[in-house]
């Protein structure tokens, strides 16, 4: 579906998409790897990010696994379209405690309009990773926008 | 359900659990009106906290809304408890493009363990609000860990 | 976005497009208002479509309330498109017990192409009416699918 | 945590209790395995379960996706508790078209209270396998009401 697009063009435009989220870049999140239909994404615990007992804010875990899911399907999208979260779900299954974090979106169904994903996110703490949340969700492509294009 | 809880007490507790709440703080949130039931939050737009297109992130969005339906929760719920999210569901209907934000929290139903809660997220742009978001979700009371006190 | 269509020609195009949901004859369902963007829905209390415990089956309630938002979104779309639902979420809020329930499916935006409903399902047991869930979903107007008409 | 239940003892404890789902008998759906964690339940087309289009109605997809989770969860939980509903969302990926349906529910995360659960549902058509559905949900484990046994 991406065209005549290589492995490192997809690459290269998920981070460069990725490097204009400002909320990413205020979550500390950097993007570790790209692959079609495939995106993990890493930030630090920060105190700035916490809720009320001291936990990352349940929306920050939403905010990156969002990320994840929308650039795992926009990796699968032609160029010139932008993608946009049309709805997503998380269950939150562990209080996000840890020190760093990793959420991992994948594409479970592409289609042209409409793209199913899902994305999982784990803490990492005292050097065990655990499951904390999950996603599903759907995201879109936008063709006929000419001001947004990712 | 709040026992002999005031109204004013219900709201200093909510304004506690709140103002510790640091990332509300990184957002620029403040809680603008708490009734039994009813919690509404208001920020400004900021460019730190928007995704690839300069809208709001909608991690962003769901945080907010999410803190809006948890304190409503909170609202109705026993001194001693503490309230975690569950799981929430987040249709993201325009993009989040305006001067502030207002998101509304209410108790569709308060149990003795879960309570069931909407969130609707209003954009303000010159002039006219425009609702950007809904949200329906879960929110726990937590009543067997000490270290959870909201 | 109903072009001429009159109030009377929309509630006969849902009127026939839900007369071939033989799953709603199985339930024993019925429309009984049809509104733009607002449709009702009511069906009895049937031992055949029981969970384990003699409550109607979660299933049950999610497909009247998914064919209440699926209706009220087809009643703002034009001639010619097709509604199919892309996704929805359901909270159950109480064990679904009654003589007869209702679910009442109401347009929350209306898109070109996504329309986002949000639906309540009620039971009246002895004389009193419950809320026993609520449904938050997508629904979509398929327009290029000759197969496909409502 | 099923204590010293047996493989067969929890085959046969969820066996009895989707026995008594009329709705399952209704769907003409059989349980094919259960294992820990993990339950299949697979059903035959019907044109008593269609929606509009003559595909199974996307309620039906959620209803047999729904027990698929429960049943996963209850297979988890300890004698003398039942298992509720709490809430659940499903993505519909593609029309529900084919001969006949599989469901598999799995636990994702298993509390003592709430248990979070995902299902894939999947249709055979023409001697091809493909997922057309996918459901995120909460299963809970009801222990306060003598009336409610699984």
């Amino acid at each position: 579906m991406t065209g005549d697009a290589s492995s490192s063009e997809v690459a290269a435009r998920i981070q460069s998409s990725f490097d204009r989220q400002a909320f990413m870049r205020t979550v500390g999140a950097r993007l570790v790897s790209v692959e079609p239909g495939h995106v993990v994404i890493e930030w630090p615990f920060s105190s700035d990010l916490t809720q009320q007992h001291g936990f990352l804010h349940a929306g920050v875990v939403a905010a990156v696994a969002d990320s994840a899911c929308g650039y795992a399907a926009l990796s699968l999208m032609p160029q010139g379209v932008a993608v946009l979260s049309v709805e997503f779900k998380v269950n939150l299954m562990k209080p996000a405690a840890g020190e760093h974090f990793r959420a991992v979106g994948k594409v479970i169904r592409a289609g042209r309009t409409l793209s199913v994903c899902g994305a999982e996110v784990l803490a990492h703490q005292s050097g065990k990773e655990t499951t904390i949340a999950i996603m599903q969700g759907t995201m879109m492509a936008v063709r006929d926008n000419a001001s947004l294009v990712d």
